[in-house]
């Protein structure tokens, strides 16, 4: 099966967004054995997208449209895919109570031209969207697809995973792709291609490095005529590849770390509460982002001076002794947390956010510490990169301390 | 002019790499005056590559291509134009002395694959690449220009602003693109389509809608001889969404909701501290990730638990009353958050994250508070999408709440 995507959107020709969506969708396709050969961004001309759709139709059997869906005068995606296969556009009834109902639950007056939403061709099907009232299209005639998702990356991916993605799997047939990730933190790039160089020249399984802000993936792919067999080539890969990398794997695929410490914590019937100073709340948002952390996480302060770090419980002396960055208020904090909130484990951050220095200590010095009640952790950082990276950094450090502790037999 | 930009690469297609290499030149584009009208991708196959290389050179004045200028069999960009133009490629010397120049400077040895990058057609002019080995190519014929640029980022953006930018300024032919980009949250994209209806069929100024987690953007761009002309009319066109759309709209162009609360905080000497349920800690952070914001911001709490509230100030009668979710908890929560920390303003959140309802409340339902000692506000939302969506757009709530508290004359 021969694919192309087809973005839309004047936004991405001005250079105001980059194309996420493409990407994500270009990933997609592979395990389908579905091979990709066009992508393309257009803007909101009709005619423009009439031209772009119709060499799509006439050369790919699945075209995967994103944007143009919205309720405006310039979203021209639907007008456009009924001009190009010559069909009428209709209002849908059924559909037209829902988008009514989407607004009614959220007691907002809908506007007219939401109205436009809920129209269809003969050819196309409705596809559901739960997070937003722009109906997605599964147009099928004359043997070819064309799919029309929303622009939004949320509501395009939530509609790609539950809607489209089962129903393409129904219509692949043969070759297998199976792919497993492997996630490291704590290594450079380099050193974790030195360390799986042997694996890197192999043709089937590949085996791909990426860096990433939450430390460095690697990819096994294997290609295979039976599931079994990907399968067996994706389990022997893998044990080569934790064989050398094993303590600093911290999970697969779609895992996140804070899911990971938040499933260590739930099995052993833990509960956790953080300091933060300079990670200024990342922390904490990052691991409620998980859900069902209600049950683990009792809550967390933020501390942006002496004098609240005072108020809950770090002792003054340590601050005039050896500085809020330092080994010794980061340890305290960390105790101060687990106390405070009632908690099983504490985890606190003091570090240089920048622009400036802080008591003499570059921008980038950090200091973390896990205090799980009988014993303490403290690790020091020094980090690149601007107070944005600086503080994600930092996260996703103390959460790899946190599973290290959790997974750790004390 | 009429431009159109091609990205070169299978890993583009594989969806390995995200392309900004087009949104970064997108971007570069309107100040000069040239019209953007198709970006595509495509992969290292030569046959797909001259194909779309023929259809740009026969709608656009400009072409620029990024990609496939390496060493490798399967960097095929210069093959290709070849091949389109029916010109022959032949070996230069000069620039084969500069490439063996670069690896002899670096004292490393230079494979034999490299002296393809020294390969020019006679329509073509070198480019010089000062961060790499493979030079771009300016081509120019039947008034058409094509440049060819390499894909790294980084030598593909110097190769740019140092060779090509300068060249195409001394072309552009006095037309000037001005844009203003107006941030508004609380209204809903149709409603502000509806609002300012009768500038959308405007050809000049035009104004885009863009549906954004952050709230509605709306982009007016303006075209003209002159930059006074461009400016007079952005200015005027400013006047007219003003008026309709004044008190929603939050910012301007790259600003974003936090830094304007954070300017307006310091404008006023005041300092911040909040409290947070729902939100679990993204308010802290988005607050923190401002440079500077230190000096305004003194603390957070989150609470993720009836006793911690209770420990930090909230009345147990209105929690076991009123129940966590209710106006009479939130604004006891933004009282407690600015006495605890000390601050002048205290604002709070508390909702339903989901997966289920609390207190027969739904997923979604959320409480804002905001009091600054004199007076309480509390702004009650019903949002929908996932978790972190919902984490997301309580935060830009209340930003823009604690905005129209800064901005208020009181």
């Amino acid at each position: 099966m021969r694919a192309e995507i087809i973005s839309v959107g004047t936004e991405l020709l001005l250079g105001e967004i980059t194309d996420t969506n493409a990407s994500f969708l270009a990933g997609q396709l592979p395990p389908l054995g579905i091979d990709l050969y066009w992508i393309s961004q257009v803007g909101d001309n009709q005619a423009r997208l009439v031209e772009v759709l119709q060499r799509a139709w006439e050369r790919s059997d699945l075209t995967l449209v994103t944007g143009g869906l919205g309720p405006t005068e310039d979203d021209l995606t639907r007008e456009a895919i009924a001009e190009m296969l010559g069909e009428k556009l209709a209002i849908e009834s059924t559909l037209q109570r829902e988008i009514e109902g989407f607004f009614a639950r959220r007691d907002i007056k809908m506007s007219p031209s939401n109205i436009k939403q809920a129209a269809l061709i003969p050819s196309a099907e409705a596809i559901h969207n739960i997070r937003g009232t722009a109906p997605g299209w599964w147009v099928e005639r004359d043997g070819r697809i064309l799919v029309a998702m929303p622009g939004p990356p949320a509501e395009m991916q939530h509609m790609w995973g539950e809607e489209i993605l089962p129903r393409l799997h129904r219509r692949s047939a043969g070759a297998i792709i199976l792919s497993k990730t492997f996630k490291t933190f704590g290594l450079p790039e380099a050193t974790v291609g030195d360390l799986v160089s042997p694996l890197l020249s192999s043709a089937n399984p590949t085996l791909g490095i990426y860096a990433k802000i939450d430390g460095v993936h690697l990819r096994l792919t294997a290609k295979a005529r039976s599931q079994p067999e990907a399968e067996e080539m994706i389990t022997r890969g893998e044990a080569r590849v934790r064989s050398v990398l094993g303590e600093y794997i911290w999970g697969t695929d779609s895992e996140t770390l804070e899911a990971v410490v938040g499933r260590l914590l739930t099995e052993k019937s833990l509960t956790l509460a953080v300091m933060e100073g300079y990670s200024g709340g990342l922390l904490a948002t990052t691991i409620t982002d998980v859900s069902g952390s209600s049950t683990y996480f009792r809550g967390g302060l933020i501390a942006y001076s002496d004098e609240v770090l005072i108020a809950y419980g770090v002792a003054p002396e340590l601050i005039s002794d050896y500085g809020i960055v330092s080994p010794e208020v980061v340890q305290a904090m960390a105790r101060a947390a687990r106390l405070s909130f009632g908690a099983d484990i504490g985890i606190s951050t003091s570090g240089v956010a920048g622009p400036n220095e802080i008591e003499g200590k570059p921008v980038g010095m950090v200091y973390i510490g896990v205090d799980n009640g009988r014993s303490q952790r403290v690790v020091k950082g020094n980090y690149p990169g601007d107070r944005i990276r600086l503080k994600r950094r930092t996260t996703t450090a103390a959460l790899f301390e946190m599973r290290k502790t959790l997974a750790s037999p004390d």
